[in-house]
């Protein structure tokens, strides 16, 4: 199966310029979804993580079967104030402006070995400050599996002390 | 196991007089996440959907698990705005102002059978918005699978026409 035939491609969305990668059709597809996350599954094996960090809102829909298949934790990486208790936070930059996200503290512990796990590679920019997030907080990143990598973007530069693995790649 | 256990309580979060059920430090047990996924995929074997309806963003952590489980579809149900192409949206009432989700179109045929999975069912606005879109597209609803239920906030009144099943209850 060629999966890159199932994602539906929108131009200008979410605004002008942007040629939009649609996981929604793919995911709408049961073997579609199934061959995703059994490939996930193979390179997510050898990784030796247990717990899966998961940008919100997409990363969860690939990190949450992965996390049950591997019998890993889940921690979720949230937009700020979505998370109750004490919480480290990271900011990133946008091409305008800059964004933030937050992981609660006692989510990870010195020794943790984490994957994360999102449907995106661009510019690599929510994935460092995940990253930057949990070695603050003691953990090890293991590795980071995205469904989509646009090459052109400079993500993978951007994360370059750590293992990348993407299962479909654009240019951008 | 008693999966309540699991559950954190943070009081006056978001807001002065919640009382917030803490999903996370559940998830971060693999134990007990793989527990909550077993028991709602005994539930939704029963249920014959293809579908696997989840709002977002916590309902992606439990739908799914189950959709890669049961080899049935996704159809994520998000917030205005998220979604490209056409797409169909139901305003639901708040305490104080209104909300609105989406699903797109081409998700949802006539003859789907979809069950709607999410973290908390709580006066049951969400769920009930999610039901109403899934209907005008003409798809079936199959159930309702919820990880918490608040009993004295009413959800289960309001999805009366509709099987519910809960794992774990609260008054509120």
């Amino acid at each position: 199966m060629d999966l890159k035939e199932k994602i539906e491609i929108y131009e200008n969305f979410p605004k002008e310029g942007i040629s939009f990668k649609d996981i929604n059709s793919l995911i709408l597809e049961p073997d579609a979804f199934k061959l995703v996350i059994d490939e996930m599954l193979k390179v997510a094996k050898a990784l030796d993580a247990n717990i899966i960090a998961i940008p919100e809102a997409r990363g969860y829909i690939f990190g949450t079967p992965l996390a049950y298949l591997l019998g890993a934790g889940l921690v979720p990486v949230r937009k700020p104030g979505k998370l109750p208790g004490e919480v480290s936070s990271e900011e990133y930059d946008l091409e305008y402006g800059s964004n933030r996200v937050e992981i609660q503290k006692d989510a990870i512990k010195p020794g943790d070995r984490i994957i994360v796990v999102d449907d995106l590679l661009a510019t690599g920019g929510t994935i460092m400050a995940a990253t930057k997030l949990i070695e603050k907080l003691g953990g090890e990143i293991s590795g980071i599996i995205t469904l989509i990598e646009l090459t052109d973007l400079g993500g993978r530069e951007v994360l370059k002390d750590y293992f990348v693995h993407s299962l479909i790649t654009y240019p951008c």
